[in-house]
């Protein structure tokens, strides 16, 4: 069967064996070429061909949901419901998303973007299917990083006790994006390395009398119900949760995968189906990395393995910048340590980390206990720096809050991928750090706008020991500029930048790259204007607001974040309560959540790219 | 020796066991006598007398560091540290924390109030002590209940993955507030009633050689390193975490406790001491109670075991109302579930349990969870109400925004304990939660100003499918009023008292109990007011807000919430993008975490109260 007759999910229930395999080679060629040329999530997609194809060769979708945690493992998935068309398009604007959709599909019930909600989500569509009286089955497919989050185990911990029929897929290739860290992972690896699936031989009969459940079941396949439990329950870790657990299964094995999953879905109760996987599976240089390096790819060569990226000359990414001024405080300052939610390759941490292995750690997708641990060391007088994802910090805001700024712990927070991070769409999107950290006592916040200034903010937030001190920054790259000697700053110090040469006719107070933009294309039009570089969003700088409010000119605040709790909303609250009337315009992120796509085409659909602003600075 | 010659930790180390049983039988009185004149946490310090005199005993304080998760439990610990005196002003404005404060002595190290932080905080303290080649012991105190809570299996994954010294006590009562849950609980049953425990002596030696580990300890003290981890590691939850494991023992047995601390003091790498307490241990009302109404308790009548409360003719908490209004949506459809964090007794949700168990779900201490959870449910047609603390929601903020918000599943949340909940301070004021919901496109958010009005929203919150509703409420109770019907009423509108008989001389925009409040003091002093219910904060009432600006009137926002993304805030945004010219007077609480006391003094000093609303309201 070609993949390209595949209208849905029915259709390959017909095939045989010999007809999946060839699929899923046909899948694997197509994943590589198509990705290779949009970009896209690549290593953990070609893990799960085998699996996706048993799991809809076993169970019916859309009755049957299948629930895949995070996501971005779902392209095959998609492949099978009817979306191959779609693949032209991932990941752009107004194209096919990278993780489930349920306006895509009716093949997908839940989305996700965020990790370990599977467990949770599936929990619910089993309380609503069994009040409902509903018989279908539904299925998280969820990976060993993310199960060993906290939200999952708090999930565990109520399915094994509510004894609601799922069947959980463990998705094991003993990777989170890099190498999994964690007491649960060496568990794992005790349950992967045990005996029966190092017997196995590709036959799931052969595979099944080798574990101490298979024999039984064999035997008896209408004990089911209870055999997998009595035998299996006391070896693991999911015994502990009260869970049935059938496993470990070749999960490239699509023949022992598809009998093993029959079994699964006649078993009465939650069951775990460990399943072994490869993360990059068919595709050598995805095999071999332990980085994450082709987790999530932009387009490169098929043949030669290499990524086709316009690097700019004398351009670093944001992340490395912060990472390598990071650096430089550790070398100076010995009681500085590093954090990271997993997030070592994204957040540019791997020099650190060969560097200072006794000061670095990666605590798993574990935003929660990452901020905590950082709070208390911070309260023994180290100085953490912890590198976190905007979008992934929100996990945390309790612990910022309860732990972090009510204790005044000095941590660093390194707030990555803040603004619109484009084509990883809705659930990434880095626009509501500023309004939760506004709510903060204590906490600082700024962005810095140039290479220069992120090493100055960076150096200044190591530099004062008081106060919790947070800085965000956006995808993409900066031009490095040389610098002799990098400066403390003043906290809640904003500058500004007098442009054109009449008096100016208006002022712009924004944050982060947007200011040399503004101030570029200000003077490439000749307009006179006063740019407010306003590089702390928390605290502001108050007497400049004051000098600015007694200017007696039209204001625009533009920011690329949520207005909501942003800098306008700020500010205006400032002069309201300062009795100063100003006239206050506002460009942001309106109450809404801004789709995926190319970051340009995102701003322009948002209105809050540079052109908006144009058009009102041309009107002054 | 006498309770009240304790000047700190180092007088009971030289006591005999007699002596110190001696201690523990003061320190019961002394809790219960001080306790039923102040109110505090009763049961859950009962429970810790011995563990907490066996850990003074064997450990040394401030230098071993002593970390109460949640913190409610360490009225022993303040009093073994020389704050006897403060109990006279516990929980009272400007007199004793409920909870560790580090402020108050050099004995507290750690702070917190929301669960499950200890050991992400024990964790940090080891890296710091092991960095800066100290040689402390570090000792979280957890219960069963806050360690099957996400973060800290989060933080246990670490702990069991670097093995650094700490001895973690699991303080395991079998309740959190009330009867713990999940599939975890059952674990901890089956070590709870293992052999070894059943056999118990009140012997050490006895106990430990009828333990698998115990023996071997006997016989060769000197190998307590490894003996413990080869002998008991495979038989337990914490096994899986790479945990080392003693227990489980006698709680209230000071003998056995202290030489079991002994054990786990020499124990190389992180241990786990089971210890089984009696929550409310020495007094039986306390004792027998399975609801947790002795958890927190306000004053009492010793030997009666009632509460010494007024309780207001015709009033009802705002708990019980808004948990009857839900009943009643329970009754009429069938498709409304109730989920709870742990908290069926403080949120008044016993009735509700018992009357539909099958729609009813305690998570445990799972925020995270609960809520995605929840909006799974709405997605396959459920209506599901999460009750939840204001303070305890923060944990699930991404849950709200990316499980709920962002696919529009339309819950309904009810946000107890809003607004200042007065003794429990810092950690549960619950003035947070606004800035937080603002944040989310879609969300409805809504405060009830009174016991009508809270029927109204619930019965709106329900009737309408399409958005996430939230509902927010205060501590305290309200005036139950006759009502022969409840109307649905519009989302988004706010309602408008004109107060005294001449023309308005100012306005005032507030929302919940304030508003009827601001009206009976206006009307009391003849002021002529137009007073604004804003019964929903989201969204706004924008005709309304347009009608206000026009009156060209001085406005007052008076909200006793944070400032920052509060009521004033987004109607100070929304004015200037009208470039509608107002004045514009913001009464909140500013940046700032606001302390424990009594309510009416803590508005007093963030100046919230009536009367600085009035001092601007007189001047008109």
């Amino acid at each position: 069967m070609k993949l390209a007759d595949i209208q849905g999910p029915k259709d390959i229930k017909k095939l045989s064996i010999e007809e999946l395999e060839d699929l899923a080679s046909q899948i694997r060629e197509f994943l590589i070429d198509s990705i290779s040329q949009t970009g896209g999530h690549l290593s953990s997609n070609l893990g799960v061909v085998e699996l996706t194809l048993a799991l809809h060769y076993v169970f019916s979708s859309p009755e049957d949901k299948m629930i895949f945690d995070v996501g971005h493992q779902s392209y095959v998935h998609k492949i099978l419901t009817g979306r191959l068309e779609g693949f032209k398009t991932l990941r752009q604007y107004k194209g096919m998303s990278g993780f489930q959709k349920r306006n895509e599909s009716i093949h997908d019930s839940w989305e996700s973007g965020h990790s370990s909600t599977s467990l949770s989500a599936a929990l619910g569509f089993a309380v609503a299917r069994d009040l409902q009286h509903k018989k279908n089955h539904i299925i998280p497919i969820i990976g060993d990083g993310s199960i060993s989050s906290g939200m999952a185990m708090e999930a565990l911990n109520q399915i094994g006790s509510e004894k609601r029929n799922m069947v959980i897929i463990l998705n094991d290739n003993n990777m989170s994006i890099s190498k999994n860290v964690g007491a649960l992972d060496a568990a794992l690896t005790r349950l992967r390395t045990s005996q029966s699936y190092n017997t196995i031989k590709g036959d799931v009969s052969s595979m099944l009398s080798q574990s101490k459940v298979g024999k039984n079941v064999l035997e008896s396949m209408r004990h089911v119900k209870n055999v997998v439990k009595e035998n299996v329950v006391d070896t693991s870790i999911f015994g502990e949760f009260g869970l049935d657990y059938i496993g470990p299964v070749n999960g490239h094995n699509l023949k022992t995968l598809i009998k093993t999953l029959h079994l699964a879905k006649q078993h009465k109760g939650p069951i775990v189906v460990h399943v072994i996987t490869k993360k990059g599976k068919g595709y050598s240089y995805a095999e071999n990395d332990c980085e994450g390096v082709w987790h999530g790819v932009s387009a490169f060569d098929k043949k030669s393995g290499e990524f086709i990226t316009k690097v700019e000359k004398n351009t670093k990414s944001w992340s490395q910048v912060i990472a390598d001024a990071v650096e430089k405080e550790m070398s100076q300052r010995k009681n500085v340590t590093v954090i990271t939610p997993a997030m070592i390759s994204g957040s540019k941490l791997r020099n650190i980390f060969q560097k200072y292995p006794e000061r670095s750690f990666d605590v798993g997708i574990a935003e929660e206990h990452a901020i905590t641990f950082a709070a208390a060391q911070a309260l023994q007088g180290l100085r953490p720096f912890v590198s976190i994802y905007s979008s992934f910090m929100q996990r945390a805001y309790d612990q910022l809050n309860h732990d972090v700024a009510r204790m005044s712990a000095p941590i660093v927070v390194g707030i990555d991928r803040a603004q619109l991070v484009g084509e990883d769409g809705e659930t990434h999107h880095g626009v509501f750090d500023i309004a939760l950290l506004q709510t903060l006592p204590n906490f600082i916040l700024a962005q810095p706008k140039d290479y220069i200034e992120a090493n100055q903010i960076v150096k200044t937030a190591f530099h004062q020991k008081k106060y919790p001190f947070a800085i965000r920054y956006p995808r993409g790259s900066v031009s490095v500029t040389s610098c002799n000697s990098i400066e403390i700053i003043g906290i809640g110090t904003w500058t500004k930048f007098l442009v054109g040469n009449q008096e100016p006719k208006g002022i712009v107070i924004s944050y982060g790259p947007a200011v040399d933009q503004i101030i570029s294309l200000a003077k490439a039009e000749n307009q006179s204007i006063l740019v407010i570089n306003a590089r702390f969003l928390k605290p502001m700088d108050y007497a400049m607001l004051d000098m600015l409010a007694m200017l007696n000119l039209e204001i625009v605040v533009y920011a690329k974040d949520l207005a909501a709790g942003g800098l306008y909303s700020e500010i205006s609250r400032y002069y309201h309560k300062q009795k100063q009337k100003v006239s206050l315009l506002s460009i942001a992120i309106e109450d809404t959540f801004v789709e995926h796509g190319a970051i340009e085409l995102l701003e322009q659909s948002q209105k809050i790219d540079l052109e908006a602003l144009f058009e009102i600075i041309r009107k002054w």
